[in-house]
């Protein structure tokens, strides 16, 4: 068309930076961070990343598209990391607090990162992890780093263990003493294209290794957006961070409370009830978000927490296993409204989300907190603004599957708010974004009102003898409602009884709880039996500990790999 | 980074037809409009709009980049050209319905229109604008035009004059017969680039003959999204459409409607208190915008139509004139919460926005009505979260000038909500867009609170013999605020008393009230000359009508060639 002109004046490529650089004009003095008796402002805060950023590029050299690590629970320093080293042109990666050294060593040598910024508190891990590279033959160039500490502001020494132990090539610097330094005057490292790398997330590693899930400047400024809107958000929230911000950057909301121009509160504690309930009277928060254990820490807080009612409602959305509907309801009357997302790492964080009013849209004018809750704790929500599209597709034909409640297809999702791909195994992302979507591995059924269940893991899901698949989640959720059962797994076990190669029984992992009493599988068996059809109660039944990984997640592939040892073993005498 | 990969499953072209794909799932049966009786859910729109590209396709051949027209009010047929026409790859021009048959037939010519959508009431002004360019040398292209007809549902016949006057070469057809041939599983054009074309919106061309300022599908996009947070909306809004789709269509809530899944109400009557009051008891509208006359309809609306309070306060935004401090409380007490915004046609609307929380952020907890008001009612807002600034500056050194409340810049503004630039005009747009910023035309100060405050348009200001600003738009405040002035314009007139050329006394042109008895040049001049520094006061009064444009602004370019003319020819005389 004549008269289209793209210049600077019309066109920026899209980061979560300008949200911050917004901030600091239209929110400046508002309080950006709550941390203790520690307040900061937005100015204040657009200052503090701008010296950080100057302290990358001016002190260390950092390029464009330099890797910088992380490790440190929610704290603020944490926070002005995600706008300070993009702002230096590098990538974020924020690793997982709970990771041995072992798995540290692996993620560092695979980011290639410049510089760690470390929590005290995980300074010992590190150094183990640095000591792991250093004792392979060749030195990688991991070793090469920075190490910067972050203490609390009322901590007066490091410990000790730095001085010693530092090694050869590392050095060290503190984390405030390196923002001093830096130039308040810095001009940002200019982003050239928005779909250039900001972070680099990696997956819990519930199937494995962990996968580094690459996140665009481009896909990160449009998730902010979509949190926004998936959580009902207006201007000038006030967010607890109950969510670690190591996962999916903190589901994006570290940039997003920066476009709203929000208030963090930061806990200094652990998670527990208290000092959630003394934040939203204190701050009054209104939103926060996370694991479903935060709906059992609020359902199961005592009374002398919540003496009076909340400031006004609070919402709070979960991601991972549906809450259960009394955990609901209970949440709900405490004065929470309560979503629950679907997505995972490579899509920034929950790509669909059922909220009070998708229930509100499909059930009645009210939230309904009775069977009609019942009907839907199945079902996941739909997709948000961002995504094209959250389907379950067949991966053969990759034509949707019938809205009839039984036919099992596959999750695929496709949308801006997508990752660029997997760090260093382009292989496994093309595979995931094959055919256009990206294959989430999870099974599920479609409702004919459109509505998604979730059935399994493709690679948890059994197909029985008899050719049924059998979903380990619903066969689970049976063993969980067993009085003596906390925790339990359901895997396939070959079955080699004369039935084809591929056949499974469902074997059940079980773990009791103290002073349970006697249980014998037999007593599991025939509760599952009475509760399942045939087919899909466990044949057999393992008691003990479960093996999990950092995240808490069950390692099923261990079980998997367990119970299958001697029944491949028995059928490779079989085949002999 | 190794490992990115951009494929379809991780990037999708940014358009607001991606809300309404969205809203058919996510919305389904939710209502989208609400037109007298007749109700349309978000699935019945998406199936009609996807009909209305279906057509314009098959049957009249549309190819992407195509240009499609559109003269109609606020009726359900605008609002689903303005996703059926980008669903067919094409680029849609909503034009102002006040615009004469000669300003019609220069825009159907530029715009190339293949095809022009007709209310029946502007069938009349459309056939006289064909005749115009018809009676011209040689056939324009646009005479080959389909003319559709949309026509109200209880509307039997149309005009006869259809059947006698349809110029040679152009074809008719009528809105639903077309739609009801589109076919419903057709599939939208894809769309290759998401800076491509998606609307032409003319300027009021308050300044000389409107410009047509192209739109991108990305700027639509993220346009909408700043619309929902600068209107502070949240999921399912009832938006009630005062503001006309003509103006940036709508200033793009238009597709936001469908990105939250909105109601759109549609009034089938003129502007007035009454049918307002109505929607808001009867749809409990939540928001709505437009010119500032809104304001005085709803400030002045006798008592009758509003007995009841308001179901939930309403968000109104306006943008233009700002508003008076005594109509602001009045609309503020009878429940709404009013914005007022500052942008124009090439912004896509309003760029920045004073709203409540703003006023909140700067003065107060709460919503002052008095003196403070006062203080802010000369500000403009912020930016909005789409745009990367909205500055005043130097154009000569490009700095920001101080701010200090007194030294006079332009407003320049930069992001990706600005337009691609004027259709066949890439000059005059190369020229706006110069050194990387939007040049508004606009003259301001900025508050050292850091607020902006428009003094004039750069054409407007008059330079006072003894060098100073003279805002226009302040003289005319004090001249509208004499109780005998219906209507005032202020321009400078060049002071042929021997003084330096350019020097320019201001010249007041005055409406007065019917019935207001006498007044004299004096009484006015006295008047301004007790209320304003002593330059300032007007050296002249004119009595008499004053022009306007299509849209209702003075066209002071009139006024400053009549005032000038005698003027200049004394002046020339001087020189000779």
């Amino acid at each position: 068309m004549e008269g289209v002109i793209q210049c600077s004046a019309n066109y920026t490529p899209l980061s979560p930076i300008s949200f911050l650089e917004r901030a600091a004009i239209v929110y400046g003095d508002k309080v950006s961070m709550v941390y203790g008796t520690e307040k900061t402002s937005w100015k204040q805060t657009h200052q503090r990343c701008i010296k950080l950023a100057s302290a990358l590029v001016q002190f260390f050299g950092i390029s464009p598209g330099d890797t910088v690590a992380a490790i440190a629970p929610n704290v603020p320093e944490l926070y002005e990391l995600h706008f300070g080293v993009p702002m230096a042109g590098a990538v974020l990666s924020a690793l997982n607090t709970r990771i041995d050294a072992t798995m540290l060593a692996f993620l560092l040598e695979q980011l290639e990162a410049k510089i760690i910024f470390i929590y005290f508190e995980f300074i010992e891990v590190v150094l183990e992890a640095l000591n792991i590279l250093s004792d392979r033959k060749g030195k990688p160039p991991v070793l090469q780093v920075v190490l910067v500490l972050i203490v609390e502001s009322d901590q007066i020494t490091a410990p000790s263990i730095l001085l010693k132990e530092t090694p050869a090539g590392c050095s060290l610097e503190y984390y405030n003493a390196l923002l001093a330094r830096g130039r308040a005057d810095f001009e940002i490292v200019p982003l050239k294209n928005e779909c250039d790398p900001i972070s680099v997330n990696y997956t819990s590693g519930s199937t494995g290794i962990p996968k580094g899930a690459i996140y665009s400047h481009r896909a990160a400024y449009l998730n902010s957006l979509a949190a926004i809107f998936r959580s009902d958000m207006r201007q000038m929230p006030v967010f607890l961070w109950t969510v670690d911000m190591f996962r999916c950057n903190g589901w994006c909301f570290t940039w997003a409370m920066a476009a709203l121009g929000g208030t963090n509160i930061f806990l200094r504690t652990e998670l527990s009830s208290k000092p959630i309930f003394d934040a939203i009277y204190i701050h009054k928060v209104t939103h926060l978000c996370g694991a479903p254990t935060i709906l059992n820490i609020i359902a199961d807080a005592p009374a002398t927490d919540h003496q009076r009612p909340l400031p006004s409602r609070v919402n709070i959305t979960v991601a991972g296993a549906l809450p259960a509907p009394q955990i609901l309801m209970k949440v709900t009357e405490l004065g929470f409204n309560v979503s629950h997302g679907y997505g995972m790492t490579e899509a920034l964080g929950p790509a669909a989300i059922l909220g009070p009013w998708e229930r509100r849209l499909q059930y009645s004018s009210k939230l309904i907190m009775d069977e009609q809750t019942e009907r839907i704790k199945g079902r996941e929500g739909l997709h948000n603004l961002i995504m094209d599209g959250v389907d379950v597709k067949d991966p053969k034909t990759m034509k949707s599957i019938p809205c009839d409640g039984k036919t099992i297809g596959e999750v695929m999702l496709k949308g801006n708010a997508m990752m660029l791909g997997y760090l260093k195994n382009p292989k496994v992302a093309q595979e995931a974004f094959r055919d256009g979507w990206y294959h989430s591995g999870d099974l599920a059924i479609r409702h004919p009102d459109g509505f998604v269940q979730i059935k399994d893991r493709a690679k948890d899901i059994i197909i029985s003898s008899g050719g049924e698949a059998i979903s380990t989640l619903e066969v689970e959720a049976v063993l969980l409602s067993h009085p003596k059962v906390l925790n339990a797994a359901v895997v396939g076990r070959a079955s080699c009884d004369g039935h084809l190669l591929g056949d499974q029984a469902p074997c059940a992992f079980v773990k009791l709880k103290k002073e349970c009493g006697v249980c014998t599988a037999e007593e599991i068996i025939k509760f599952c039996g009475d509760r399942l059809p045939k087919y899909m109660a466990p044949h057999s039944v393992v008691f003990g500990d479960l093996p999990v990984n950092s995240t808490g997640k069950i390692q099923k592939f261990v079980l998997r790999e367990k119970v299958n040892i001697a029944a491949g073993l028995a059928l490779q005498k079989g085949l002999q």
